[in-house]
């Protein structure tokens, strides 16, 4: 039996452009004799659709779609995700639709669910993931409600499909990733499946950095405890819900009975790829490409994110204020790698406030990448602003406009984005990035309408430390970003404070405040100030240790726990206030750690 | 028997402030010789608290809270929502948390659960609703899983609670609201009870417009049928999502066994009422205040929301930019009925594109108010602006920066938000206000980082024509809405195309289009543009009549049904592009209607 692997891009939202794609798909694995071709789960819709679920004729287009994929498989079975819909309402009174895979062979579907005299002709997910992105519960019923609507233990709803000669266990995502999960679909099904048969596992799934081991790990095990080869199916493209945006990076592998990882497609690309399958042993005779890991991959994973959706957006050129700083610096880059160099425009914006040294980084950017530049000094127009004030008074309350210190110093950055480089995109014919990071954004260490605008934040998931890491990673293929970014203090030049030939810079300590914010954020298992105290009590070696920061390098920077205690209410405090005010406002964030800003976080204002 | 009602403010993530409020009505009610108190649903934790779910240490502290409330119950029996978590982990490996009602009398709980041998010390709610702004099933599990659990019949898990001489059926929020469900907990309980016992819905549900009369119909209903009194209990206050602020109206109502409302609570007031209960009777001594309806009560509504959530921020002055149009008028009055017409300061900002009637009806409104009023022209800060690009050219690929056209009108909306009342704002030690409507936000008819900016949005859940009428609301009680304000086009006065002295304004036909773009998001079964065109396809009469628009008025703006599609097709290009894309980067929006931009109606970004 040949099964032919297919890596499709699912494009959200347009079943028919999907369908395009999976005729493609068919006719290649046609070609090259394959007896069946696998594909993603929600292959017709798309997964991130937000409450376009609600729209009943986008329903109705996929389950026309749906129609027209089984209408295929006359010479070649098909198996593939899309949404399935019950005639009747569900328990809810709203249409009953399930995130499911359907099997469709000699232009028919197969029945795959079989219980107590209910037959359905797809199999329904069995597991809903609900947290960080996913909100799967809002949309869709799932098996287990099925079964317990028809009163049938889950170990009889679960099965193999019976094809000529073997069995065939199918899976859907987050039915693999069983673990905290009391009911377990693998298990269920190795249960009734044996030697010579296979497991199958259809995904769209997002990229997180250090996914693909994870997914080695947990699909390799299963295919290890059943003794039963399996096929990882994953989708790529890049999907959104509006305040994020993730990759998905395909990885789709093959695992053999002893959960062996024999092959893997490439990353971020659209591929296919036949598997020999015969009696329990797979084969794959194409060479594998070689890898990226670690920083190299994420890198990967931000360009092709950039590429994908300014393309959505049909944005073609991109304006970028580059300050001489880091982070502007290595968006630059990765804006020139996805656009073409002479598509990113840089623009660089001093005061009296910016040195030498950042000004000359932001022209040696510009050399090294052969972007277009122009320096644009705001300072004239800062001023004709302050001196326009100046003039102007409140009737019935006369309040002095006099805009100095953290009044000026905002005026600028705003200035800068929404009155300078909006407009020049707008006459360029261009969108404009927001160059924020990560720890910027825990912190609302950015100005509104200012440093935190644009099109979308492409550095808004990597904590400072992880730019620097990218800094060096993008030099290591070709050196564009100037020494100098990489070496000055971090800072915002917003003010004489701020000078970086006199060392001074940002207020975050990034070796220790980065590690901070993720113990916050990122973790599994929330964390809080209240937390953090209680590490802080273990003594200063202890807290160090959880929080992955060097201890030399803290007890350089904090020697009483009081000034720690102070340092870490006040960010806090910023945290769960102003920043998240800013946050709110924030462009779509470019999401590629285990927990990002945006909506994959949802946050109240509290207070 | 007397219970007495605690309409309390509940505060979302302050469980220790919620407690104090408890502490107090609890006191009031044994001072009135009440047998019991109730509270609204989620009376210690909040409600709307986003991921704050997942900070264990937050739910410890709430459930420490609920031992509290529980010790309060020495001489007067209680009745309160909260959370409850089971020892052990959920379904998915995460806590397991109910959103529960709690019976505490003498110091301890009541149990509340005794089914198959199963028992607890709290209820937890059976319909969790998701959809719209709630998604309870992403952070708890219900009466039903518990059911299924323990293979008990919905049947047998709900039952009213025993007390000394009746049963007390008790229900939380979405319980009620069961029309559309297959489960329905009241004719559960109206099973087992009968004439002489007494049904409670305690609830935490945010304020839409019309809710009140949806509601005394459900509720009335299910007394009526139950042939059993029933007390409504809800909570007052302000509680939000991020992108969606709502008020919580309180409203609590007493409905005898007819099922007639015969006492409800003032609306936004935090209040207390004694209702004195006997062998099926229900009386209330106190008199019933004057309620408003329709446009009156979103008045209140917003100007409620307004200053709970500035004081909340910290925020007591705004700072708003006056056009002289209607928009800007009518939040300048909202927010100088929420904080006072001192802390209000209006800044007119003129180009030679402003009128002198819009200049004077901005003047006029702030002499009306009595608001600080300063006129702060901007066209020479804009033209420095200009000048100063025009002097610079891109290195590599020089473009003329000819800054005229569309990018000087987005300009001037950016210089006037970002630039200047963003700065006064930061001198005069205030927040700064977004005065769009839903019409503009719905088809992105404004310009981001410019009046898209600000602290919140209050106007941004009402329609272009739903402002109009709020105008004359406002000016009914005091005429400070300048007449100009009212009788001019609506016009954005960023070209001498948009002169409002000569006739001319927004290209949207209100009294039509905000019906169009209804009927493409607000309604429950969401409708698409097919649907749309459908509908034009049964005629114009037709289309009119499911649209709610006055025929003759839309006959005299399109003769031909090409001419309806191809203007529908700009807009529902527009809503679903460019508009989406500046929603996601808008302040919090003021949620009055059934369906509002931001978090309660989820979008991605499809292309």
């Amino acid at each position: 039996m040949k099964i032919y692997i297919a890596q499709m891009e699912v494009i959200p939202g347009s079943p028919e452009k999907n369908f395009s794609a999976i005729q493609k798909f068919v006719e290649e694995g046609r070609r090259q004799d394959a007896d069946l071709v696998v594909f993603p789960e929600m292959a017709v819709p798309g997964y991130l659709l937000s409450d376009l679920w609600e729209e009943d004729s986008f329903v109705e287009r996929c389950l026309h779609i749906n129609e027209a994929v089984c209408a295929l498989s006359n010479q070649v079975d098909i198996l593939f995700g899309s949404v399935a819909k019950e005639k009747e309402n569900g328990e809810n009174g709203r249409p009953l639709l399930y995130n499911a895979a359907f099997y469709a062979s000699r232009g028919e579907f197969k029945t795959l669910v079989d219980c107590k005299g209910v037959r359905k002709n797809f199999l329904p997910k069995t597991l809903l993931p609900c947290y960080r992105e996913f909100e799967e519960t809002r949309y869709f019923s799932d098996l287990r409600k099925l079964a317990q609507t028809i009163n049938a233990p889950m170990s009889e709803m679960i099965a193999p499909l019976q094809l000529d000669g073997f069995q065939l266990g199918i899976t859907i995502c987050e039915d693999g990733w069983d673990s905290l999960y009391k009911i377990k679909p693998f298990e269920i099904l190795r249960s009734k499946m044996g030697a010579g048969d296979l497991l199958i596992n259809i995904s769209c799934s997002p990229y997180t950095q250090g996914k693909d081991r994870a997914r080695d790990r947990v699909f390799g095990t299963h295919a290890k405890h059943a003794g039963i080869p399996l096929l990882y199916v994953n989708a790529v493209g890049s999907q959104n819900n509006g305040k994020n945006i993730y990759a998905f990076e395909g990885d789709s592998s093959v695992y053999d009975a002893a959960g062996k990882s024999i092959f893997s497609l490439p990353l971020f690309e659209e591929h296919g790829t036949l598997v020999h399958f015969e009696k329990g042993i797979v084969r794959v005779d194409e060479a594998e490409s070689p890898r990226t890991t670690g920083i190299a991959e994420v890198h990967q994973a931000l360009v092709y994110m950039i590429r994908k959706n300014l393309a959505r957006f049909g944005i073609q050129k991109m304006v970028i204020g580059a300050s001489g700083g880091i982070d502007s610096a290595v968006s630059a880059a990765l804006y020139a790698e996805a656009l073409g160099a002479e598509n990113v425009f840089l623009v660089n914006m001093p005061t009296r406030f910016n040195s030498h040294t950042t000004r000359n980084a932001a022209k040696d950017l510009a050399d090294n990448l052969g972007c277009p530049y122009m320096v644009a000094p705001i300072e004239s127009v800062a001023n004709a602003l302050c001196e326009s004030l100046a003039e102007d008074s409140f009737v019935r309350n006369p309040v002095k406009m006099d805009v100095s210190g953290i009044h000026y110093e905002n005026l600028q950055a705003r200035l800068r984005s929404a009155a300078f480089l909006a407009t020049i995109a707008s006459v360029v014919g261009a969108g404009f990035t927001c160059n924020g990071n990560k720890s910027e954004v825990a912190v609302g260490y950015c100005t509104l309408y200012g440093d935190t605008s644009g099109v979308m934040c492409a550095l808004g998931d990597l904590w400072k430390t992880q730019v620097y890491e990218l800094a060096e990673e993008i030099n290591s293929r070709r050196s564009v970003i100037p020494q100098a970014s990489i070496d000055i203090p971090a800072s915002a030049e917003l003010s004489s404070a701020q000078n970086v030939d006199e060392g001074k810079g940002d207020p975050i300590i990034y070796p220790y405040h980065d590690k901070l914010f993720s113990f916050w954020m990122e973790r599994w298992q929330r964390n809080s100030i209240a937390d953090s105290e209680a590490l802080l009590n273990k003594g200063f070696d202890v807290y160090c240790e959880q929080l992955g920061v060097d201890k030399e390098f803290f007890k350089s920077k904090f020697h009483t726990k009081e000034e720690v205690m102070d340092d870490m209410r006040r960010w806090w405090h910023r945290y769960k206030g102003i920043a998240l005010a800013k946050r709110i406002q924030m462009p779509p964030i470019l999401s590629v750690s285990r927990r990002a800003f945006g909506f994959d976080f949802r946050e109240s204002q509290l207070g």
